[in-house]
């Protein structure tokens, strides 16, 4: 197993300890040397905060473990692709690179839609790795979505 | 004075009181049912996290205030164009509607460079209103950058 994929199962991980909260299950894992310095599950419901998405919720736990406001060279994994909140986030963070799983057609930042790291407003961009463990991470967010379709 | 104006107003103070703390000047306003729910100023330095911005500050502060993820019917007033990590956290909060001052073609995401607010991904969109004492923004971080540009 090559070490991007043991970083995706942390991440896998706390997808589904977000699931099990009622969350949308994604998770994120921040690693820098080799070490995990940050990981967190989605709580926007828990924390009544739209901000806290799983990569922000890291973010700011590494910057704090950190004490500074930039990861540079750090690594983020995330089982998602990143929304455009999270994707801009992720730039002002300086995070070296990017590793996610699924593809989000509907809601995503970095292929689809505001596509944020592809402007000349985007101040620094992370090297991008997708498809990391992306059936894994889909599955998860087919079967909550199901669930939560059940009468 | 329009009511918006004397929103915005209370934004420019707090991006006066970024600038006194060292932070790059720009300040935000939540306001519903007429009442200021929460105000912000920039804080990425002194808080170690780049996701500190005015909007996410007052956003999260609102959100708190009101118990509750979302800002349905609320109206954001900040000072500069929201960046991308901004705009889509206003869409993810479900502000009503959005009030700027000056526009940002450096690192903006609401008319320059990801134009968050106009794709298909972006699941609600404000009204947007700019141009808001444009001129008082604008000074206010000319002052700042001048400053920090001198020996």
């Amino acid at each position: 197993m090559n070490s991007f994929n043991s970083y995706m199962d942390i991440a896998l991980d706390e997808a589904k300890e977000a699931a099990k909260r009622g969350e949308v299950p994604v998770g994120a894992v921040i690693v820098t040397g080799g070490q995990v310095i940050a990981q967190a599950g989605n709580r926007t419901r828990e924390l009544h905060d739209p901000t806290a998405h799983a990569e922000m919720l890291a973010i700011r736990a590494a910057c704090v473990s950190m004490g500074q406001e930039r990861l540079s060279g750090c690594d983020l994994y995330v089982t998602l692709e990143p929304c455009p909140m999270c994707a801009a986030a992720i730039s002002n963070a300086r995070i070296a690179r990017l590793y996610y799983g699924a593809s989000d057609p509907k809601s995503g930042g970095v292929e689809n839609g505001a596509k944020v790291f592809t402007h000349a407003q985007c101040h620094h961009v992370p090297e991008v790795y997708d498809g990391i463990d992306e059936a894994a991470s889909s599955e998860l967010l087919s079967v909550f979505f199901s669930g939560l379709r059940k009468p």
